[in-house]
């Protein structure tokens, strides 16, 4: 059976993402990063709740903390406020190249253990805006992936979601019957979501048009 | 005046690259990573003792202890012994895609610290064969950095060594006056350079060949 490493935050993407890869008989790796943003121990959680539920065995939390050092994001640096409003660029949770280290961690990843493809939950529309949740650089770090590893290793980048509406991703959630409640969204809390930070803002419009409810439980619920 | 983020192993091709920018007329941001290599300890140690001698402040220390988790290389795997002799193909020392994290990491940092330079010592000939250390790779990893990292974020990636020979390294080493007694290459110990891993042999081939004493101290010496 083929090996997927699937990059599983615990949100609501990447697990709509890692669900279509089981859909299609793949053998999951799940791999989770701890970047010491906000709401690391939700994360987390979610992830292994996620992982358990579909029996997945094999999972990597790969300690990154050092992005605390880095900062320059309100998700890493306590100092600076989530935003309850979009900004219009890119916005302040912007943690500098994340998805690039990411990928380059879940291709290490995929060479040693022989997977043929990693799945990520990007989303390039309907999205924060985010550089590094682009197609283009999705493509581009593909190629970089395939020149800097063996040549008999060939590893695919799949992100099924990139083109997706928020709404889109709740409806195709609700197909895989994915358990939307073990999901964590917000930037902000980890008890109960705040519903007012960008994620958890995208989050509801997409369960708002997609005619779905939410199952956790809000602030302001 | 302009910043540049140089990955500083501790070894001499490193060394060598970095004070070639230092030439430039850069300010320099040191980047080191510990990533459970076998003489980590004693490369972090040549790290700073470069980053001392040329009076450079601004530093990262960054941990990967993870790469003990992932394994598959002679130099993160302690099961593994390093071999002490050429194997042909990709070596058993190789660390699945470590170059590409390490260069994601520096990407994030200078995108942070609003560098226009990231600087690696990569060798492309006369070198291990590692996979990511070819042209190739690097400039379609540079590629990817700009797809996915902020529209106004412009870093190029630097690697001056990357056609030299080891005896060209040690030239320019000399040249530069890079203090080569304060570097490491070996990959098996930490106190006497063993002499006989695949990483002492190509540092005493370009010394030899380029007719200069090492000044560090060997195990058979």
């Amino acid at each position: 059976m083929a090996k997927s490493v699937c990059i599983v935050s615990g949100g609501m993407d990447s697990a709509t993402a890692m669900a279509a890869r089981i859909g299609a008989g793949k053998e999951i790796i799940g791999v989770h990063f701890d970047y010491n943003q906000r709401t690391m121990i939700k994360e987390r959680k979610s992830f292994n709740a996620l992982m358990d539920f579909y029996k997945i065995d094999r999972r990597f939390t790969i300690d990154l903390s050092f992005f605390g050092t880095i900062g320059a994001s309100a998700l890493t640096d306590r100092s600076i406020a989530v935003p309850h409003e979009f900004s219009g660029g890119v916005p302040i949770t912007y943690v500098p190249f994340r998805n690039g280290i990411f990928l380059s961690i879940a291709a290490a990843i995929a060479e040693k253990e022989g997977a043929d493809e990693i799945v990520i939950g990007a989303v390039e529309e309907d999205s924060s805006g985010y550089p590094d949740c682009r197609e283009d650089f999705l493509r581009s770090i593909e190629g970089a992936i395939a020149l800097g590893t063996r040549d008999e290793t060939n590893i695919a980048l799949k992100a099924p979601l990139v083109h997706l509406s928020k709404m889109q991703i709740v409806s195709e959630a609700v197909k895989l019957k994915v358990p939307l409640n073990l999901t964590w969204s917000c930037y902000e809390n980890d008890d109960l979501a705040c519903g007012i930070c960008e994620s958890c803002q995208l989050r509801l419009k997409g369960f708002a048009l997609a005619g779905v409810a939410d199952p956790i439980d809000y602030v302001d619920k």
